[in-house]
C-alpha cells in the first residue's frame, strides 16, 4: 500500500510538495506580472476581496497586502448582499479579486460575473484554470499547485498566498525579492519543525478548546490554522485578532485553553506579545509558531525560518498543517477525508 | 440590596431598558438625518466601517445596509495596517464610520484622524458624546444609551445597531419607517420569550461547544451572540456565517454541538435553512432564535417579533442577552463583571 493509500497520505504528500510549488510559482512571476501591468494601467481607487473557506484567510491576507503595500483601501465581500439581496453597486475604479482553489463555488461565480457588469476589474486567483470563474473574470491567475486529493486545503492555500503576494507586489512595481528564496526556507521549515510539532501533536492529544491568534497579516496565517484544526481534528478552535482578543474572549481563556500563538518577526509579533502576556497570565497554554517564538512566554515552541514580514504567512502555515494532520491521526480520524465535507462546496 | 447590586443586576436592568432606549432614538431621527444629510451631499463612493468587539458586529451589520440599501461597496477597516503598518491609503469619496460605546479606543481615534487627514468623511459613532472619537471625527452620532455598568455590551449594542439603521436609511432618503414600531416590539420579544429563555438556560447549563450561525444581516447578531456566550459564560463559542460553516467547520459539529440559529423571516433566514438540516443530520442541538424559528428542525426555538428583515437584527439580540445573562448565572459566573474583562479596552 503506498503512503498516499493511508490515512492522512494525501495530505502529508501535499504538505511536503509546497517547497516545489513555491520554487514554481516564483518562475512563472513573469505572467503575474502581466496581470499586475493591466491593474496598473487601470490604477483601481479601491480593492474588493471575495472567497469562502480558507480562500477567505488568503484574501484577508491579501487585504494587508493591499492597504499596507498598495496603499489602497480594500474590503472583503460579503458574497450574500449580492446572492440574496441582489445588490449591485457601481464597481468603476474597484479591483475586484475573486479566490477559489476550485474556481466553482456559485456564489463566488455570482459575485465575480455581477462585479464585472458593473465595472469592476475582475481578476480570478484559482487552481483550476479553466474553471467558470476564470472565464467570469477578466483575468486569472493559476496558482499552480496541482491536484490536491485531501479535503483539507494545504498547497493550494499557501500557494494562493504566494500568487496574491507576488501581484500585489508586482502591482507596485516590484521584482518579488522577498519571494525567491521561499521554496528553500519551507523545506528548511518543514525538516526544522518535525520534532517539535511531533512534541505539539503529544500535548494537545486531548485538547478540547483551541484558540488562536495572529496579528497584521499573521492573523490570516491564525484564522486558516483554527479552520485546519476544526475541519480535521473538530476541535472547537476559534481564531482572534489579537486585538480583538482582548475586547472580550479572553474571559473564556483558561488552564484548559491552549492558545496557538503565530509569532512571526515584525511589528505584528511584536503587538502580539502585550496579548499573550495576558493569556499567559490567565493560565493558558501558549504554542508559539513562528521566527519569533523564542520571545514570547510558551509552553512549547515552533520554529518557522525568519522572512520579510509580509510574506511570512506563505511558511507560517507549514508547521500548522503538520499539527492539524498529526492531531487528527492522534485522534482516530482521517484528515484526508474529515467527516461531513466535499472538496468542493456549494453555496449560495 | 437592590437588584442591580446582585450579580448580574446591571446587565438584566440594562437589557431591560432597551425597548425605552430605542423609542427615545427614533424620536431623535432628526439629528441622525441631519448628519446623513451631509454624507448625501459629499456622496461618497465608498464605506469603510471601523470597530472592536461588539461595536465590530455593529459594523458588520451597517456593512450589509450600506451594500444593499445604498448600493455602495464597503469594507470592514483592519486597524493594524494604519497602527502597525502605518498605512495612509487616500480616501477622498471614502466615508468612514468608527463605531465605539466608549469612544475611548486608542486604535480606533488613530485610524479615524488619519483616515480624515487622508480625506475621508468622517462619522463616529458612539455612547459617550464628548469621547476622543467624537472629537476626532468630522460629524457624530450619539447611540444615546445612557451609562452602561456592565462589562458585556447589551444596550449600546442594539443602541448602535438602530442608530446606524437610521443613518443608512436617512441616506437613502428614508424615513426610518421600519425602525417606528421597534420599541414596541422589542418590549413584546423580551416578555414573551422569557419562558424559552429559561428552558434554554437550563437545556445549555453543561454545553461546553457552541456554533452560532446567521446568514445575510442575521450574520452580524450570530457574531455578537457568540462573543456574549464567550465573555459572560466562558463558552467556547464561534460564529459562522451559514455559507462559511458549510466550508469546513461543519466537520467539527456533532452531538455535542449547540448550534444557535438565527432564523429570522427573509431571505437571510430562508437560505440558513439548508444550512441547518446538514447541522440537524450531524446531531447537533439547535436552537432557533427568531421570527422564522418555527420554520427550521430545532430543538428548542425562541420567538421574536416580525419585522423587516433589515431591522431583525436589533430585536433578535434581546432573547440571545438574556440567554448569556442566565447561562452565566447558572454556571456560578457574574455577567456584570467576567473575569479578565474591563469595560473600555485599550489595543493599539
Amino acid at each position: 500500500m503506498s503512503t498516499e493509500q493511508q490515512p492522512g497520505g494525501h495530505m502529508a504528500a501535499e504538505i511536503a510538495q509546497q517547497p516545489a510549488i513555491f520554487d514554481r510559482l516564483v518562475a512563472r512571476r513573469a505572467e503575474i506580472a502581466e496581470v499586475a501591468e493591466v491593474v496598473r494601467r487601470r490604477a483601481p481607487r479601491f480593492v474588493l476581496l471575495g472567497a469562502r473557506g480558507s480562500s477567505d484567510h488568503a484574501a484577508l491576507y491579501a487585504k494587508y497586502l493591499t492597504e499596507v503595500l498598495l496603499q489602497l483601501p480594500a474590503g472583503l465581500v460579503s458574497p450574500s448582499t449580492t446572492t440574496l439581496y441582489g445588490a449591485e453597486p457601481d464597481l468603476t475604479d474597484v479591483l475586484v479579486i475573486s479566490v477559489s482553489q476550485s474556481g466553482g463555488s456559485p456564489d463566488l461565480l455570482e459575485v465575480t460575473e455581477s462585479a464585472r457588469r458593473r465595472g469592476a476589474l475582475t481578476v480570478a486567483v484559482t487552481n483550476t484554470s479553466g474553471s467558470p470563474l476564470n472565464a467570469a473574470a477578466e483575468l486569472s491567475i493559476d496558482v499552480g499547485a496541482g491536484l490536491e486529493r485531501a479535503v483539507a486545503a494545504t498547497k493550494t492555500y499557501s500557494a494562493t498566498l504566494l500568487a496574491l503576494y507576488l501581484l500585489v507586489d508586482a502591482v507596485r512595481g516590484g521584482r518579488g525579492e522577498h519571494a525567491a528564496a521561499l521554496g528553500e526556507l519551507a523545506q528548511k521549515t518543514l525538516d526544522h519543525s518535525r520534532e517539535a510539532v511531533a512534541e505539539a501533536v503529544q500535548r494537545y492529544r486531548f485538547v478540547n478548546r483551541v484558540i488562536t491568534t495572529g496579528r497584521g497579516y499573521s492573523s490570516a496565517t491564525a484564522a486558516e490554522a483554527a479552520l485546519k484544526l476544526a475541519e480535521t481534528s473538530y476541535l472547537a478552535a476559534r481564531s482572534y485578532s489579537g486585538a480583538d482578543l482582548l475586547h472580550g474572549p479572553v474571559a473564556a481563556v483558561d488552564g484548559e485553553t491552549g492558545v496557538l500563538a503565530v509569532t512571526s518577526a515584525g511589528r505584528g509579533g511584536d503587538a502580539l506579545r502585550e496579548v499573550l502576556d495576558v493569556v499567559h497570565g490567565r493560565g493558558a497554554d501558549v504554542l508559539a509558531v513562528g521566527s519569533a517564538a523564542d520571545e514570547v512566554a510558551a509552553a512549547l515552541r515552533v520554529h518557522v525560518e525568519r522572512t520579510a514580514e509580509e510574506v511570512a504567512p506563505v511558511l507560517e502555515i507549514l508547521p500548522i498543517q503538520r499539527l492539524a494532520h498529526g492531531l487528527s491521526l492522534a485522534r482516530g480520524g482521517d484528515p484526508d477525508a474529515p467527516r461531513g465535507l466535499n472538496k468542493v462546496t456549494r453555496t449560495r
